[in-house]
């Protein structure tokens, strides 16, 4: 890594608790990394009201385009960060619909769910498509050399999942990536995989069911915890062990979720994000930038391409002559 | 009620600890309810070896079309039950597509989910036909005047969702059912809605990724309450609040999910199901009975029509020149 400092360029006006938490969470970034922090929004605004809340993002990822900033943070309307860093900084060659990659916490790893909530319906070669990035990011980012990749689906037999699941299985089988096949939406949660691909409906409705039972399942500890003399003094004397336990599911720990397929490095983080989750994804994207994550992307993809070649959107011509993808429809179980 | 005595028929051979757990849970149904079980299955097998494991499904669903038993409990291949069931009982009149009902334990209330896996892709008929289904299911089983239904989708905004949602949640504006609007998987187990409908496979994903991550906080929390010699001390002082944490979020105690749409009452449970859940999934099955669910919703769709006309398949005509569901398709933000 050069001597230059990095620089974020961060949206002061995106998210639930902006710009307060924007603002502290990117000083406290600004201390622990050493970095320059562009903020970006209204000056006034950032202490009085949030007007015309969308106009930062477009602010923002035009510092990355014009190489003004390495790389932008905001906790704004995804669908807008998402659109917005397509038509300034494009696409890379080869990917068809970026896809918001989240780093989930799992039993045994972290796990990199996408897309998001980027694209509501997805065609086969978009998912193929989502494994590949996914692999790349696993690679430079969490260290993975090898990514086992599964197609998220209502269970893992072959017969299962809908007809867009089915072809993406069938792309994927044919790959050189370490594909492993269907996973259900239980074993996400025990690191079954380290990439899960999905639509970003199905993959919007999973991690918020997560968050939902996470905070349901913590709500109702509580509750029992403090429903007696006996196990109020139990909480007391076990503390540290809740604590430890908290903080291992807490997003905020989690920092932001990487755009993945856009020139530039793009970091949507939680809307209901807190200055310590702003601080994590500001940290996150300043991990991204040195670890040239968008750019190997690109290189991989663009440079060296045979090995996406199987997630190519079909030609009008594949799309006549070669519909057969090899996987028979299941007959209906009896 | 009656003074007959409740016939419930069980196949003996489904589920992952059949015969056994199956077995036990229906001898303890039987004290405990008074009820009159029959175990379906090859009467060696039982004790032996599982053979043609789908045949028993299709005897135990005959009995009920007989009228030789009340209804029928399955912890077998759901798929295969519930097409068994829509084969030999046939459907509701009004009804395309029958659903599995799931009861989900939330915040403040039990939440009414379904289609929790019978139909992988469904149109927007279909999944007003879910809520039309859920609502009279909610009124008998558990005693909710007015449920309030709700459209899973990945935002509250009515520009999000698929086309499927946003013209399901046309369809249901129109309905003079409860209908509030989308709902969020995190809203879910909040208990924002008391019925959510969805199509199958996002059900399906949304269910396991709950059971997932539930089991995954349980072994989390497991871990740090052994990690010291304090929390160790904590845990025996808070040893029942533990306890009844794990009962309120154990499936076991939800019995099974309600096969809704087919003329007769058949139970799905849980295909990981102990001799526990079987014994309530069989309570549940006479319970059902004993509300005339099934009855009042044929009897509801049936007789008086009206209120489900909302929901009716579409015709060619219709399709043809009254496609305009009255919502416009979002513009992209931007």
């Amino acid at each position: 890594m050069s001597n230059r400092k990095i620089k974020i360029a961060v949206d002061a006006m995106g998210g639930d608790f902006a710009p307060r938490a924007v603002v502290e969470g990117s000083v406290q970034a600004c201390r622990d990394l050493g970095a320059e922090i562009i903020l970006v929004g209204k000056e006034q605004a950032i202490h009085v009201v949030r007007k015309k809340k969308d106009s930062s993002i477009r602010v923002g990822i035009e510092l990355v385009l014009e190489n003004k900033a390495d790389a932008f943070v905001s906790a704004g309307n995804s669908g807008a960060v998402a659109s917005g860093a397509l038509f300034v900084l494009n696409r890379i060659k080869g990917i068809d619909r970026p896809a918001i990659a989240t780093i989930l916490p799992a039993l045994k790893n972290r796990v990199i769910l996408l897309d998001a909530g980027a694209n509501n319906s997805c065609k086969p070669y978009h998912l193929a498509q989502f494994a590949v990035m996914g692999s790349v990011y696993s690679k430079y980012h969490l260290s993975c050399a090898s990514p086992r990749i599964a197609v998220l689906s209502n269970g893992e037999e072959e017969s299962k999942g809908t007809d867009i699941t089915r072809e993406a299985h069938a792309l994927l089988r044919k790959s050189k990536l370490n594909y492993i096949g269907y996973i259900e939406g239980k074993d996400v949660f025990k690191g079954a995989a380290d990439i899960v691909v999905c639509d970003g409906f199905t993959g919007n409705v999973l991690l918020k069911a997560a968050e939902g039972v996470a905070e349901c399942l913590g709500k109702t500890l509580q509750e029992e915890m403090s429903s007696s003399l006996w196990s109020k003094i139990g909480y007391l004397f076990s503390r540290t062990a809740f604590t430890n336990f908290k903080k291992r599911f807490d997003y905020a720990q989690y920092g932001g979720a990487l755009l993945l397929g856009v020139r530039g490095p793009v970091i949507i983080s939680h809307g209901r994000s807190t200055a310590e989750a702003m601080k994590n994804a500001v940290k996150m994207a300043a991990q991204c930038v040195e670890q040239k994550v968008v750019y190997h992307l690109a290189n991989d993809l663009e440079v060296s391409q045979d090995f996406a070649t199987f997630a190519k959107k079909p030609s009008l011509f594949d799309k006549l002559f070669k519909s057969d993808s090899g996987l028979k429809r299941p007959e209906p179980e009896q």
